[in-house]
């Protein structure tokens, strides 16, 4: 699979998932300013990078991971929620986000708290009304989808970053934090479309491992991106790590050696999608177009 | 049943559903800060109303409504969720709940936010821990308490509560906001009560009748308790709904036209409790006890 391939792939996902999303949170309702604010953050320019990543790991497995559009519409409303409230004055006071104004700055912080609740209920309203899988593999997916999300993972990420601001944290600190906050999502995206596909355990063990060096490599492009980035391409202004006095992979490990790990994760990722052969294609493409990537 | 017998059961139930609150949210758990901060609202006093709802509908039924605990648990989360980011400074901005600093005034804006997302997630991971009923109802249930708390129940409600401050609303959307942001979530509690049970449909529907005209009840009892109540009984400073020229059942119905208003909603709920015999004198207790409540 060539990135022309790739880009092929995301862009059919994309249309299928964004379709699903206008109808699972529509235009037209009551109270009208709540579903306008939810619809400005889901409909911002997300890349669904987490649904995808369900739907690759759903296609490894042998199933057509598009199949499972509701779980995987779940998670970009998780994701979108998150972003609302990370973005709030008193968490981390963002006004720009994918070069648009934040959810706040448009509807104020009252209705951006509120669209936040809204998605993410709506978001375990939407994945529970899957219903080609059997009930107790949609139960057991969705809870995990949950904890992913909770107090031990998400939020809990979240939770630290905003207590650790102004302060210096060290390596393990900082890497419970970005596993809870991005990493704990991800694996759990990746975990549910490998269940509702129907995944052997030693499946589900290999596609774990790959999401953990996924989720790692992930972060630290974030880190270099914050110093070598631009703003149009990264859509918030950079260098905002340094001027907040944050802790990050580019201050552990100089900038070269933050780029050594995130090969090294990469390549470990790879390396658990061995027993997969072709149908893991997209999810190889996936972790070497993360690594290069510009935003 | 006298109101002894009721007090009895409550207080039976009350016991285990903090027990089993305490164990959902433990207290040892990283990061600490957020757990200190859900758990401090969770047990501020709160009467476990919802719980003990859905303990009630199944005891109507024919069951034990202990054994549906978790869901019990997380219907109390999402409560207690929802009371901390409506107290917050941008949404109703009050200081005090039941006598207490609300959550924002002892952990910051920042923490309560995300006490509240934590809550909020956890309750259906903890919803989703129920056992011993089918799958597909567990599944049917927990996407019911999703949508009465999401954009059209809930949150909806706050919403229009958040934007109609300081503005004349009509009685129209007055019942639309009390439906939407108390009465959904007691008649998910009561429906889901029954459905876990394994009601039938024409018990489903008279619960579901029953709670409309309970969840009226509760509303504009509320209502005339900010008038007629003290401080040192509801918790809060009582006419605040004047102060901050809010539409109420009082101002809209007066005083005398409220207390009958919730009367005739009390009559109603009875009615619809007749062909359940015995089995539903709790909730005949608990719908006489809440007209005649001081808090």
């Amino acid at each position: 699979m060539t990135k022309n391939t790739l880009s092929q792939y995301c862009k059919d996902k994309i249309q299928l998932i964004d379709k699903a999303l206008s109808q699972y949170i529509p235009e037209q309702n009551y109270p009208p300013i709540i579903y306008e604010s939810m619809r400005y953050s889901l409909f911002a320019g997300g890349k669904r990078l987490r649904p995808i990543m369900l739907m690759a790991a759903g296609d490894a497995v042998g199933k057509d991971g598009t199949s499972f559009l509701p779980v995987a519409c779940g998670l970009e409303m998780i994701h979108t929620y998150s972003l609302i409230h990370d973005d709030l004055p008193v968490m981390d006071n963002d006004d720009y986000r994918r070069g648009k104004l934040t959810n706040h700055k448009v509807y104020g912080d009252g209705i951006a708290i509120l669209a936040g609740d809204g998605l993410l209920t709506a978001a375990f309203e939407t994945m529970l009304s899957q219903t080609n899988v059997e009930p107790q593999v949609l139960i057991t997916v969705v809870k995990e989808i949950a904890a992913a999300a909770g107090p031990a993972g998400m939020v809990g990420g979240q939770v630290v970053d905003l207590e650790s601001e102004g302060k210096t944290i060290d390596a393990k600190t900082l890497e419970f934090m970005h596993q809870a906050k991005t990493g704990a999502l991800f694996k759990a995206a990746l975990r549910a479309g490998a269940m509702l596909a129907g995944a052997n355990q030693e499946q589900l063990r290999a596609l774990s491992c790959y999401a953990d060096q996924f989720g790692l490599a992930f972060q630290i492009t974030d880190d270099i991106l914050d110093v070598t980035g631009t703003q149009e391409k990264i859509g918030k202004p950079v260098g905002s790590d340094i001027r907040n006095h944050k802790v990050t992979y580019v201050t552990l490990h100089t900038l070269e050696g933050a780029k050594q790990l995130a090969h090294q994760a990469v390549n470990s990722a790879l390396c658990n999608l061995n027993d997969f052969g072709p149908k893991a294609e997209t999810l190889r493409q996936l972790v070497n177009h993360l690594i290069n990537r510009e935003a």
